[in-house]
């Protein structure tokens, strides 16, 4: 991504506000310290009848995985932690729709990495039901942690 | 457009590869002179849910319409002939997926300019098939002129 010029960083800005998504939950797993696990990604979609087009812009980033939904569709999706924040980091600054959403899955992904302890856990758990309401402005599903 | 950085062209060329359309067609229409009138349009689309965000995307261009559909889908279209051609010269070389469409829809704007008589017209209905193939790569359409 660091050698890509700034207009293909833009390029695929417009590209993920137009059709994709930015996404960050707990899922609840308890073989995980806090009895939830992270689940992120970044993710692009297109319809099965424009794959070679597709890939192409699929190549313009050095990470990434194509997967094939049963309804046709394409998903291409970035899900490693690190990957994820180089890819925000690189393109944060031309989204116009999504911007929110990628400084929250950042801010996300540090206080991931300061965890000590439950309470630490909790304000991570917080941010994440902020990012639930900036995406679907809806309901909001109070999770709380088990004892 | 003019004034936009290469930036924010790359950004809407993004957007317009990841969720948008260019479309030209004929459609019968007797009250023409060759017996079709040509439609075209560049359009963008997005939820209703995110109609805010959606704005700043679409106040980035110095014309087109916003229209909610009954399903809840916001469009944004530009359908005037002379913002269709100054949109598209000004994007077109960022798009990755959808530049065929784009030259072939300024080709096809070009060609409708210099129509003369019946042969000129059938040179501009067989690239508009084209198009057809383009976007669909199925079943070709053969429109044939009226006597």
């Amino acid at each position: 991504m660091k050698n890509l010029s700034s207009e293909k960083k833009s390029y695929l800005a417009g590209f993920l506000d137009g059709d994709g998504s930015i996404y960050v939950r707990l899922k609840p797993n308890s073989t995980y310290r806090f009895g939830y696990q992270m689940i992120a990604y970044v993710a692009f979609f297109q319809s099965g009848k424009h794959r070679e087009e597709f890939e192409k812009v699929c190549k313009l980033m050095p990470y990434g995985l194509m997967r094939a939904r049963k309804d046709g569709i394409l998903e291409y999706t970035i899900s490693k932690q690190e990957e994820i924040i180089e890819f925000l980091l690189n393109i944060k600054d031309f989204l116009v729709m999504k911007k929110p959403q990628a400084e929250l899955v950042l801010e996300v992904m540090k206080l991931r990495q300061d965890i000590n302890d439950k309470k630490d856990f909790q304000i991570l758990m917080n941010k994440i039901e902020t990012f639930r309401e900036l995406n679907y402005s809806k309901k909001r599903k109070t999770r709380i942690m088990n004892p």
